[in-house]
């Protein structure tokens, strides 16, 4: 844990018992503690705070596919090219969907991908969202309801874009550094 | 509570006693529910999971003045056009500064603002941050500091920004329509 | 008259009788002289070249309305982000309207508003004019006649954002100061 | 005058003598009537005010030559795409500099121009305008007034870039076609 | 052949047989050397590459005629607002169509030509090419195909644009200077 | 050489000698024939032009390594989000840098590389001339300069940019697929 994850470098609070054991289990699962995780440490409130809203949001319950959720985060990240996001996500889409080139889609252009009409819809909505929020109107809420997707599903859309939007940029903000060993996973 | 707070009108969960006496501590405290926790009150833990972000950033310790942190709300609501952000957090502004029109000149163009250069630094960066924060770079985060920012304030400043690139994106994907108490605020 | 309405504070000319009479009258009628009017008032000929032109087109005869008039003014003037003409005009919609929401949703964001489809589709083509005015073709104009507006009101419509996109600039060069009065009226 | 001269093709008013003397002596100066003169003669008043602010802007008295102005006139209408303007203008850059290359520039990209650094700044100025009008601060007025620029020069150049921002949109909005004979003049 | 026709001002290489013979020819035929081709003249291996590619694409066998490869070239050319293409390129089009007036438009701004539908859905995918690559998708293509283009006529369009897309960016980033002679050509 | 390289699918033409020798070449030094060659291939003349701009361009001499004309690729590639250049030019700069994690900040956003001032100084305008070519002037080019660069370099700089902006157009337009060898190259 003695690199820099941001440019600035903030000391790492005295982790409480339960932040110790949650990095653990990163390390059990992941093999690695995510840098945003450390960036955050600085501040337990805060860390604890954004993995709240990221485990829910990611790994909640949802009518869309965590690997769907990896997908609308990678593309949206790609609209503001953040290394940090790109890195990490793009290893997530790999990884879940087993296929390489998805992950690279994703990242480099996601309309080079042969998505379902549906699964289309979805990332049009979060890239519009992504680029131009204002312009955002009913008629784009029922194009997504048309292709079948439900209100709920909606918020979940639009909540997953939007968070993405707020941590590429914390990102962007601090250049922070993602894991040396997303750039090998799943490929 | 009976009116709609969103295009999506999702069905507010059944309110633990803890929400509900959060609700009424709003009440009693600002004279109504803001309407984003109306939002997002469907589902308890994505409620409690922004209520902690947003309560940490915009009240929690900080090198940011509340009303600074409002500022950078505002000027990032208004590059993204943001009804409900423009309006609630328009308000405060107007609240906090007990001046209606900095409130105004946040919702329409910041720089219109007599600022002191290091509030203007603040936010150039955060409107910077907003749209293109594929641009910023190590010069962005030494004129803050330059202007005497420290690293954790730029944290503040970042977070700040990045929270209302999300938030602003869930108000547009939903069409959240703010309380109508705002409008005659602090005027 | 003694405060400095523009950054550029060029001396007001000896006015004439009449220009005196003209600022009587709004006085009288509005409680204040506008600052623009003040601005223009270094030069008499560019001050009736002005007003001649605002007066016809906000005030003179046309299939629209002047509060519509006043939401194109105020529509175009938050995609230039100009304070001045987000201020006079905004007020002016409030007051039309006696919708102080309607006001700030013009200011902030007119895609918010419950508008008539046909109200959309003015507002619409003044944002396209504002935004891409090399993008205008046949096909915009036919969706306006087919919202029911006459080639004379498509006149109106056009030339009414043309104006504001004037002003906008004169006021965003000039750094013009709106009156304060604008700020607490129709609230 | 009887070919179309905007999609609008609303009909002529009645001339008055004055409009008509003013057409004879434009024919008379010219060798033509401009368009733009014949698109607001639907309406004398119309007609009466968009002159007034023309003539007194492009030929009243003013710190800027002629072929100044004009040269905003095309740099500004270069970034808007204007047909009718880039015409009309890009000829009279022509005539008054007696260099068919020089105008070509403005229309084409006034950067490709030698100019001199005053004239240089003067549309940078005018072209940041035209494209963020939201992004003017002091600094900008300060980069004209360190060229040799008064205040009032850049009440002249800041309302001329601004007059053609209103002027590309009503072209644009209506379809406005140029004289023919524009095309071929001192090339 | 003493004039700079770049910033770069790279000494011309001695010259093989075979230039010198393709110079002459160009004198002959056209009354001068194209400036860019003098412009990669420091090096003749450079030099055929380009001219190898820009006969094949805009002299070879195509389903284009050579008046809208020209037309694309322009087309691209403004919104780039390359000055030596639009110079050279608009004298094609004023001399192939023997309309010059259609070539400013393409110069200005293309949606003021009176076109087929099915040349303005060719110039409207090479633009968006142009502006945004990056969105192009399976239904761009099959528009072009519901107008009567080939997939082959697609690939000349594509490589048209594509090429004055690059070809922009060579003179942009060295001044190129187009020929004096182009000015007047076919006015 | 079965599967579909373009959305056109044009038919490859009987290929000469030269040619097949030519793809036999790649066979044995790549371990495959780049699809963009495949693309081209309908037309051997079409594919000799592109081939012989590339080799001289990104494999000729010049005062650039091949690593860093790579980079610039990738730089460019990234900013018009080109999935087929960002494939195979990413693996590139994997390759001949020996530094995965460098392959992918180009992909993703250089200025999250550590670079030397000089090589920033190469992208930046790079991106610059791939997203503004309008606006470089001499004072770019000088920012090169005094950086190092020659005036041959600033030519190969802008050269292979330009290059990559007709490049990714061409794969945009007709929506080439990369071969699938390049995703798991120097990971």
């Amino acid at each position: 844990m003695s690199e820099k994850v941001t440019a600035l470098d903030l000391p790492m609070a005295d982790l409480s018992e339960g932040t110790k054991a949650y990095f653990a289990k990163c390390e059990e699962k992941l093999g690695m503690v995510p840098n945003v995780l450390k960036a955050y440490a600085f501040d337990e409130k805060k860390l604890r705070a954004f993995t709240d809203m990221y485990n829910d949001l990611m790994l909640g319950e949802s009518g869309l596919t965590k690997l769907e959720r990896e997908m609308i985060a990678v593309a949206v990240s790609s609209v503001n090219h953040c290394y940090y996001c790109l890195t990490a996500h793009g290893a997530a889409v790999r990884q879940l969907s087993g296929d390489p080139a998805l992950g690279e889609m994703m990242v480099m252009n996601y309309r080079a991908a042969d998505l379902t009409p549906k699964q289309t819809a979805m990332l049009d909505f979060a890239v519009k969202l992504t680029e131009r929020p204002d312009l955002i109107v009913e008629a784009d809420r029922q194009a997504l309801r048309d292709h079948g997707f439900t209100n709920r599903d909606i918020w979940d859309i639009a909540s997953t874009a939007a968070f993405f939007n707020m941590s590429n940029r914390v990102a962007a903000a601090t250049d922070m550094r993602p894991n040396a060993e997303y750039h090998s996973l799943a490929r």
